[in-house]
């Protein structure tokens, strides 16, 4: 199988996996306990703060592991209108992910101000907008949130300036940065964000595990509540295993990043540039620079993603139409929509996502079978005769 | 080390962790994912869905994966809140988890009626007063939760005959099943339930799981938004191998129940009988009878539990004087208090225990230093003079 889908999950390395395996076995304790178990278990939670908390530039004591980054970004969102109690204005882009999105939608049911920051045909908002869109707000508590990378399009958002005409105006301003971390440098004081979510699985570490960095001083009220775990900000026992392996995950993405990002993009674009020379009528999607080093969004018209995806799955090559989460839907990708893309190139597309462990020979292989696939599914395609396939 | 602090977390069983294995090496696909990967992780989720569902006797459909215990019960209570748009008023025990109590105590601040059943000396609520309680409340929206066995002195509650009562009235009830689940049977429709809490840690699987039954036709809204997972009910990629690991340690609880819970009766009523006899001035909290198999719950006179814990600990034994989750905040048990029991009863108290892998040696090993440890802490104890220890 070449897997070309690192966006919706990689695979965990074994470096992370090792360091896994005694949380779940010998050392099974729980870190609220008071006997050696316990303090074991504590000792390896507060190794993994630290690293996660390195990968951005954060302080340990900023770091609150959660279950994920859709937790994370819920966390940032609903525990920020709760610390508000109520009366909220948000501010977020028309092309965040559903795990922002959605939480916004129960906000402006229950009574806050959402407003959305158009994308232009690239996926990048203008962060000059969003000044005077926070002034207009004035008066009220806001919160802005503007996602580092896009995780259908790889499109990297101007973050620190959006940060800056937060700050200026004393607004905190949140980040998902669930597919950003380990593909470019993170910084939580050069971006100037106040909350910032992480996700293990995207970063070849365990599925279960995530981080809202939450800089001091900023004001979250808890999402869910018990015994007081993580400061008393996210109750539950530490998923201690999952935990360590994030840590250790986020570890290797800061050790690594400098010879990792360089050889995903030398690898992405490789691969675009054989799929752009093979299948004719095809496009790139997303900002041509500023994006991910590991992605590629492409367009083949005249044939259906799904069935792109369909048939080079059938091939042993895992691929995407966008993102995982909106798949069962079915429903065209609200990304793609406010990038203003036409419901035929909507409809033709494709992501690619590379991974730490994606080979020259895989990326050579994809864009071969790729090339088979479309010109394959173009001979039945009902646009055959206005492109002339 | 002698592990006697089962009730905050267990050992991953060894078949436990040979079936999550593949799911964190070469099975490391989104389950929402279109292609072979994907599919695979959807069905390991799948049939980890009907493990659980069958521990309880429901139906998969009726099951939802959260991230543990403490967020099922959140789910529970919030979503339900949710879903009646304001103003329910909520009836819980006074002797519920804080994962119960905290989401129960948001509530009543947004706006909702909380009211508490009370608990007698050995914990347990009188179920007739939930009827004229409920009544009292008529012409709204309400929620029952009644936990199935409570966390530090193991009392299991009336919880079918709560359930009568509330479906008498057309309310629903939740229960907390994270500490009774394979301890005793536990059946949805026997129990008459809408929703019940379970907790993966606490049965040999692993950390990072957990599941609320919601009977088909219950109205809750979610709690975490996104991507639409669990449909709809709970978003964010699933934690698939800890969700695998979970569907085999409740595959094994069902199967075992009827051993197991015999044998772990046997060895806590040695235990027990071995402390009282070898300690005098010993007392056993918790409802004589209707309390859970693995539980012995103990209160050493003169001492304090945390001392105890400690000089347990230095001879390699790991106990708890109670809820993990509440060792931390060094505050009296609202458990122990809700019974009556005195300040001086509550500071010696003890909790010890057992889990699958618990043996016989083990048990007298600790008897026997549990009595060593009391007898050196009394002879500097403040009490020695009252009790002539």
């Amino acid at each position: 199988m070449i897997y070309l889908d690192n966006a919706a999950s990689t695979a965990v390395r074994p470096e992370v996996l090792r360091e896994m395996l005694p949380h779940l076995s010998e050392n099974f304790g729980n870190p609220s306990s008071a006997h050696a178990q316990g303090r074991a278990a504590e000792r390896a939670v507060r190794l993994a703060r630290r690293r996660a908390a390195a990968l951005i530039g954060a302080s340990p004591g900023e770091i609150l592991f959660t279950s994920g980054g859709t937790e994370s970004n819920n966390m940032a969102l609903l525990g920020a209108a709760g610390a508000a109690g109520g009366g909220l204005a948000v501010v977020a882009t028309s092309v965040e992910h559903e795990a922002v999105l959605e939480p916004c939608r129960l906000l402006e049911e229950q009574g806050c101000e959402l407003a959305l920051l158009r994308a232009d045909g690239d996926g990048m908002i203008d962060a000059a907008e969003l000044g005077p869109l926070l002034d207009g707000l004035a008066g009220r508590p806001r919160l802005v949130s503007v996602m580092l990378a896009n995780n259908e399009v790889g499109t990297i958002q101007p973050v620190a300036e959006a940060a800056r005409a937060c700050r200026a105006r004393g607004v905190p301003i949140h980040t998902d940065a669930v597919q950003a971390a380990g593909k470019i440098p993170i910084d939580v004081s050069e971006l100037g964000v106040d909350m910032l979510s992480l996700s293990s699985h995207k970063i070849h570490g365990p599925k279960g595990a995530g981080a809202l960095y939450v800089r001091r001083g900023t004001r979250i009220a808890p999402v869910i509540r018990g015994g007081g775990q993580e400061g008393g900000m996210r109750s539950g026992t530490e998923n201690v295993p999952a935990i360590v392996g994030f840590g250790a995950a986020c570890e290797l993405a800061a050790s690594e990043l400098g010879t990792a990002a360089p050889r995903m993009r030398a690898l992405r674009d490789r691969l675009v540039s054989r799929v752009m020379g093979a299948v004719p009528h095809c496009a790139a999607n997303g900002h041509p620079g500023r994006r991910l080093p590991n992605c590629a969004h492409l367009t083949v018209l005249g044939v259906s993603g799904e069935d792109l995806v369909a048939k080079l799955d059938e091939r042993g090559i895992a691929a995407s139409t966008g993102s995982a989460c909106t798949v069962r839907t079915q429903k065209e990708s609200h990304v793609l929509r406010a990038m203003g893309l036409s419901h035929e190139r909507i409809s033709g597309s494709l992501r690619l996502s590379l991974g730490a462990f994606t080979t020259e020979r895989e990326v050579d292989e994809a864009a071969r079978i790729l090339a088979e696939v479309a010109a394959e599914l173009r001979r039945v395609s009902p646009f055959r005769e206005k492109y002339g396939f």
